[in-house]
């Protein structure tokens, strides 16, 4: 603690994202990221823009992107917004739907970074709490309110709920805004950006860092009508004008337009998560219908905690956390079929099944 | 304006940087970009870096670009932050050391964002008005604060104030953070980085888009007491884990690692500046002293505007603000000896000078 520091500085606790060791190589399942590079041509854009270029300001109002996600959607290109990864497309949300006084609502278990932003920004919230088998209780979110925020599929459960569902939650809150955060949506569940023509309170986020493999590039989108995303713009422009580089812009715009890649390695993802999902049923596992890259899953007879630990051992990292109701859970993400493999045998050996 | 939009999104008055026209070539001399390539080693680092490991997250506390930054200043690595750009670790600076309530002072004239910032983060400010010539006021600096900063060389004007001045202001400001904003520091002036040791309020940002030559690769810096940095980091921390995607750090870390290139590009703009300045001083425009890669000059006979007008037509881009106090000025960044010339001859024309 400094004298230095800010109030706000002082009463935030920052998210702690997932561990990126460098001890040694370890099968790492524990962050969400594809096992699948990206695609070639996202490898070769990037070469390409790599030239002199660079000396020059990236585009502030990243146009070219921006046209591609629009057709890649079929909507306008001002219905567009691009950012560094979701996560900052998140926090400039905050800043432009928000305010202070007027409770935030979000699920009690879903991704952790929502409270943080909460904190720094000083936006109050208010926790529904999921049900038993962590499902979400719509008519929670019928309450008055200063937003809302889904995870859709939900982080770290995997649960999907269907876009009637969240036409429902649109219908209740006409005057606030209802931000769905479709990071895993490429994985089984059908995406809410077809009720944006619709519904001028909705913004759909999704990110380029798991579906499309580049958790290392940076880059996410938000959809939504012309003025939210004017609203996200005003916010950004007056926080950094060029948040993303040259790169990331041509990377991306490749990665959107390799449609061929794409399904071929979701689809993949997706194989490779039922396979695992039935085997680990078949040895006592509690295993959560997952629509996203990863999955959730509880043993009744050993520690979530111990496994962990055995796990890691093993040399094989999964995500653990240490939080009421979620402490005998852990969130597995997909890899590859071998890396699976590599998985299971250690959790068989771990809870001594056969 | 939306019914969506927080009351912060319905007050703020976005920063508009210089606009990067797309219509036709000009000599682009109006953002302050270098007019020399990045060193080829940064071309090939980020080559090297384009691989398959994109499909995995950075890492988070850009340990690797930090220790480089670290060993080049002979600082520890504790002692330095890295963002996306300095406007970014502006706005997490605005957000990590001031409070609403109490005034930051900064120069009236000076980066056109330190006010977008202060509106959006909800801190007051005062104006310290520079005087006649552009100079800063060092006692104005001197009152009760809640933060000092200090862009130095200053925007738009070039103008330099020395390393003993900056003490002065802060041995006057012990309980509160200065920062000095030295995006422009190296083309002529000297860094207060040697003061850090000795002042815990006292926080430096560099960016590598001026003397580095990748304005399109967004890196920042920030050097200070670690308890600075590690405010900057909660903050960080709790906004988006990861604002520098893995090209940009191999590229960073090239640039700052290729002394010589940095060198003598540097130094062709020092020679350049001086020699442009010099004949456009007997034409009879008056050119502040700048030890930036810019220069702020103002013709007795012809206003700022109509020179502006002028040489757009002439396919170059000068920076015209209008604004109280320097609309009859123009900022010219300072490009190739080729450019210069051709802004000179042009310039020349539009005053009928012979």
């Amino acid at each position: 603690m400094s004298k230095y520091w800010s109030e706000i500085t002082k009463s935030i606790t920052p998210y702690v994202p997932g561990e990126q060791p460098r001890d040694k190589k370890y099968i790492k399942i524990n962050t969400n990221e594809s096992p699948y590079p990206p695609s070639p041509k996202v490898i070769e854009a990037i070469k390409e823009a790599d030239d002199e270029n660079l000396k020059l300001y990236p585009d502030p109002t990243v146009s070219g992107l921006r046209e591609t996600v629009a057709q890649y959607y079929n909507l306008d290109k001002d219905q567009v917004f691009v950012g560094n990864g979701s996560d900052e497309i998140l926090a400039f949300s905050y800043m432009a739907f928000f305010n202070p006084g007027k409770p935030v609502l979000f699920a009690d278990i879903t991704y952790s970074f929502y409270d943080v932003y909460a904190a720094l920004f000083k936006i109050d919230y208010r926790l529904i709490p999921l049900d038993e088998e962590f499902n979400l209780p719509l008519e929670e979110f019928f309450q008055e309110n200063g937003g809302v925020l889904i995870c859709n599929p939900n982080a770290p459960t995997g649960k999907y709920i269907p876009v009637e569902e969240i036409q429902r939650i649109l219908n209740k809150n006409m005057d606030q805004v209802v931000i769905v955060d479709e990071a895993y949506i490429d994985f089984g569940g059908e995406s809410s950006i077809k009720l944006i023509q619709n519904y001028p309170n909705l913004l759909v986020i999704q990110t380029l860092s798991k579906s499309r493999s580049l958790a290392g590039l940076r880059v996410g989108f938000a959809l939504g009508h012309k003025d939210l995303i004017e609203g996200l713009d005003r916010i950004k422009n007056s926080f950094n004008s060029y948040t993303l580089d040259r790169l990331a812009m041509a990377g991306a715009d490749a990665a959107m337009k390799d449609q061929a890649y794409f399904e071929e390695t979701r689809n993949k993802i997706i194989k490779t998560r039922e396979t695992l999902s039935q085997k680990l049923k078949e040895i006592g596992f509690k295993v959560l219908d997952s629509k996203a890259n990863f999955i959730f899953i509880s043993h009744p007879d050993i520690e979530a905690y111990n496994i962990f630990q055995g796990l890691r051992e093993k040399g094989v990292l999964v995500r653990y956390f240490n939080k009421p109701r979620i402490k005998n859970y852990l969130r597995v993400s997909i890899g590859t079929d071998e890396e699976m493999e590599v998985f299971y045998k250690g959790v068989k050996e771990i809870i001594g099944a056969r």
